[in-house]
């Protein structure tokens, strides 16, 4: 269950209702005739649950006995991933490690490379577009590292839109393909097979991620989620004053998904919009309360720019207490000892979301009652949704990324002129 | 050697070439007057390696004999010295590890606690005003947790102000304590005891870190560096228009550089200046390539608020290669076979930076050609003293933090009326 509290003052203007109206109506048809499929995903990723098992089941000699995924992908082919694996791996025994092979960074490539037996290991090689230029790098070392032979490889699994260049790949070697909808952006892609497949495979419930997300989907297309709108309104008509969106999390299980959501938010808001007018919200990530220590000083008294998100965990289903010592000579802070680091950690989220609205700062908390599968599946989608409404009221395409396209001009040059 | 590289297009007004003469000479007199003591930290710092070196001989029975160092210490406690262990432990082979208590999250305490083998560890609580909530309550469950004998504990070092609460029990105790200068602030703290107590424990080379630093703060002291002021100048007078610093390094092992930056500029940037007005820059940080694929589009097609410095790291040394391998159907990105990947992030460095300009972004680049001891050095100092300067430029108080206060007296309200 999470909970959405409402900190920042808004007026509501009939002007506003007809807008959120609108974006409603908007977004239900974005829905509905598929100018983006990530709504379809809590449904339709179940069958590939059953996809996989039906893999799995053919492949027992491999898929009995491996213990590490090595996860070749980059930007929105790994961070939903990333962020769930590290919010949720902590709940369970016996799961499987993943390492991530994203960046080119010839110490990080090194480094994992000696963490993999590759007897042990299965090879997930994501890319939507089939011919990202890290990952088919990256994808290239590791055959040559551990001389697989892709001929006759179960180990080696694909993830990537029907009819790419990877996918022809695979095709042309029986490799074993899981398809991305065409209408689902590498952002928005975490709960197709982008993310189920890696995650399922390494044991999590992905089922309950799922159904988490349905839910919440099904609620707000039932009305029932003006929180939202409100937000986003909020956010899209305050754009001039509030142009920074903090996102303050109080886990530190959650800073990957803190990375997530600053693709997610970056990538399709920063945009030129219908009138030519380059529009967006910056989005950073902050941990507390390490941050508190960091970034809090200047939200406190620095230019006043900035949104403010916290997300808080209620229970961390941990009883660590700080011990009833008195330290000689520091004794002013024993007022804190017999309450768990749990209490502590939220009393300190309580106190600084306190001290942000007393200045008057706009602010909302979500409270997740625990860190689990139905929970980061409602905050996904809850996100994806946000996204998609501010998109809509800020006049843009949401779910393309034109401005990036540049830079992989000049980098083919920079080498094809050698 | 850096090499900085400016790719803003800033002219220099009569008016502008007084303000940087001017913050020079204010920059000079807080070096010489202690306004801040970080300034003489390079030099200063060379008497605690030889400190060390004593009462490491005195208690040689513990200090021969271990593998890891538990650092308890939060903010400018720690960033400053993970930014270091970070970006160089894959230069040594024989260093011992750094496990860094931080946060009050409980999840994060236990698994860090199961790592630990007090008989192999060195415990280091490290804590400017001697009191700090988070710090002394983790201390306190690693004393109960690891059965920690304080009157005859030589595991146990403490890194604090003279005559601070944890200053006062260590003396009790009889427990070694290594003294931050009074007039070094947290942020500005890494080359005091802070940084240089856990890294040559950990078998750094510091002499190295510390030479780095004050080669470049004598040269800049020597009129040298005028580069820093004109950044600096040019940051201050256009801070309405470009009131976000993006730092892009492309290096894994510079992502907690980045957290760092972070800490130093929001904290110390985000001010009420002498006018009463809000002022301050807000830093992102950012690893590439992967944020290419996230936050890239936002700074070429959103908002025009952002001046971005990239850092790159000219030699990796490491000769990791992209194969000489074909993939059916994947032969569109054969043309970077037989490169480098340090060449591949390099060139995509180069190419984003390219595709900024083009767009007449303000960009900058700070080139290292290797990522080592003395270069580090030179990037703290070099980022300390941009941050003195723009603070002068900005008439505001670069080394406190009223902000912070009101949040930790709301959460001593809470425990205290219990």
């Amino acid at each position: 269950m999470i909970e959405y509290e409402r900190d920042f003052d808004h007026k509501i203007a009939e002007s506003d209702t007809i807008k959120m109206m609108n974006s409603f109506g908007s977004l239900l048809y974005e829905s509905e005739h598929g100018i983006s499929g990530y709504y379809n995903l809590p449904e339709d990723s179940k069958n590939i649950l059953r996809e996989i098992e039906v893999f799995t089941e053919l492949n027992r000699e491999v898929y009995e006995n491996f213990t590490t995924i090595a996860l070749i992908g980059i930007g929105g082919s790994s961070l939903g991933t990333k962020a769930l694996y590290q919010a949720l791996k902590n709940r369970y025994e016996n799961i499987k490690e993943i390492i991530f092979f994203e960046n080119p960074d010839p110490v990080t490539i090194s480094n994992n490379i000696k963490k993999i037996d590759p007897d042990k290991t299965i090879f997930i090689v994501i890319s939507k577009s089939g011919g990202t230029i890290e990952t088919t790098s990256i994808f290239k070392l590791l055959i040559k590292e551990f001389d697989l032979n892709l001929k006759e490889s179960k180990r080696v699994i694909t993830i990537t839109d029907e009819g790419s260049p990877l996918c022809d790949f695979s095709d042309y070697y029986g490799i074993k393909t899981f398809v991305i909808p065409k209408n689902v952006g590498g952002r928005f892609s975490v709960l197709s097979s982008v993310g189920v497949v890696p995650l399922a495979l390494a044991g999590f419930d992905v089922e309950s991620i799922l159904n988490g997300a349905e839910e919440f989907l099904k609620s707000f297309f039932a009305s029932k989620e003006e929180h939202l709108l409100i937000k986003a309104n909020f956010l899209t008509k305050f754009a001039k004053d509030f142009p920074i969106t903090v996102l303050f999390t109080y886990a530190d299980s959650l800073e990957d998904f803190t990375k997530w959501f600053v693709q997610l938010w970056g990538e399709s808001l920063g945009k030129i919009d219908k009138n030519g007018r380059s529009v967006g919200l910056t989005p950073t990530g902050h941990i507390g309360s390490v941050d508190q220590h960091s970034f809090l000083q200047l939200i406190m008294e620095g230019p006043r720019d900035k949104f403010v998100t916290f997300i808080k965990v209620e229970d961390f289903e941990n009883d660590l207490k700080i011990p009833d010592i008195s330290l000689k000579n520091i004794e002013k802070v024993d007022y804190i000892n017999n309450h768990t680091f749990n209490e502590l950690l939220n009393a300190e989220c309580d106190a600084t979301k306190e001290s942000l609205v007393s200045k008057d700062i706009p602010v909302d908390m979500l409270i997740l009652d625990k860190l689990d599968e139905k929970n980061l599946g409602e905050l996904i989608i809850y996100y994806e949704l946000l996204t998609s409404a501010c998109g809509i009221m800020l006049n843009i395409d949401t779910y393309n990324q034109p401005g990036v396209e540049y830079g992989k001009k000049i980098l083919q040059k920079k080498f094809k002129k050698d």
